[in-house]
């Protein structure tokens, strides 16, 4: 399998420029905090947040009562890497909420309107939800396949291509995911993405590094 | 089952201010064409389009070798209403297409850098993506429930939240919709569709008016 890889760490979508003074203003604003691994980020709609360190998950869930059961299943819908941003705006049944992804992810809010001061940096974070908006869509496609199996290798090569980091073996996802955040995701059952997370390894399409990072090897042989 | 319906309709999210302004621009430098129903909607990757009449579909593919067989299958991905705004930029293996939804489709193109004459409608139009890329979230926390009942009563929550029109029954899409594209939408066979639409049907939960629109009457009794 070839594929191009995107080049997601590019300048162009990280608002570096005025990085360091809304830090700053963050800061006397009392308006940034550091989570722990899997520590709920409190949000608010309306609120605009930046990872300045770390990454958060975004989790979706609905409540649907089909047969009148109240059913609510977490799906993991999303990674937000250091100097992106997100927010969180779900209306009942939908329900979003985040996650610090790794230890020590440090998160800044604002106002929207609080970043008409920076207009520059709000033009980019509207850039950056356009980008985003596109890789949905992708995601969205891989979602539509009827085989567990080409879900999860779409889903592996939307995650590589957006945040994978080139290593000697191949391209690196940067955070580790346990198989039932990948079972969410997909829709599928943990025991499934394990024994064909195995099969994966075992073809040489992937390999798993220190920390269980999965790193991309490619199919092309 | 009660949730509240956003209101996409609201002018916040439709720039009709430069409306008729860019009409009439695209209409002189042949930037604009009008589709028939089902009909291919050629894109091209830093251009954006603009809905001007009708709807348009977004299909995504995904070109997985497992097993060394080129598996594409055609998944519905989004509707596009009157205007509002879409682009296609997808890479290998990843796959986007767009086809006018309705007959009489008209689509208006430009690039980015053209906009820059209408910095208020750029604004808008980035801020429309900005909501898209939400609504997206909630649809990949759909696309993770396993059951397909839930994946398919979360499916028509979310379209009749952002398209439905109120009638005396209810909620109704403003547009049909194959169960062969729901059913690629939500990962699931168009017979499986068929048979729970037949169910909710049974149950009152929706109804199917003339020209095949589903409407959402509810489920609370």
């Amino acid at each position: 399998m070839s594929f191009s890889f995107a080049s997601p760490n590019s300048e162009e979508f990280r608002p570096f420029i005025t990085w360091q003074e809304i830090t700053d203003w963050a800061k006397i604003h009392y308006r940034d905090r550091t989570f722990s691994k899997d520590e709920r980020i409190p949000t608010r709609p309306g609120l605009l947040y930046l990872v300045r360190q770390g990454a958060v998950r975004l989790v979706g869930s609905v409540q649907t009562n089909s047969k009148q059961l109240e059913v609510v299943e977490k799906v993991f819908v999303g990674l937000v890497g250091t100097g992106q941003p997100f927010e969180v705006s779900a209306q009942s049944p939908f329900n979003l909420q985040s996650y610090a992804h790794v230890d020590r992810t440090l998160v800044i809010w604002l106002y929207w309107n609080e970043l008409d001061r920076w207009t520059h940096l709000r033009r980019e974070i509207l850039e950056i939800f356009r980008y985003q908006q596109q890789r949905k869509l992708l995601w969205l496609s891989i979602l539509g396949q009827k085989r567990t199996i080409d879900r999860l290798l779409g889903f592996l090569q939307l995650l590589m291509a957006e945040y994978g980091e080139r290593r000697n073996c191949g391209y690196c996802l940067p955070y580790p995911l346990t198989h039932a955040q990948i079972a969410s995701a997909i829709g599928a059952t943990r025991v499934t993405v394990t024994r064909l997370l195995g099969k994966l390894r075992h073809q040489g399409v992937i390999s798993v590094e220190e920390e269980n990072l999965i790193c991309w090897i490619g199919s092309d042989r």
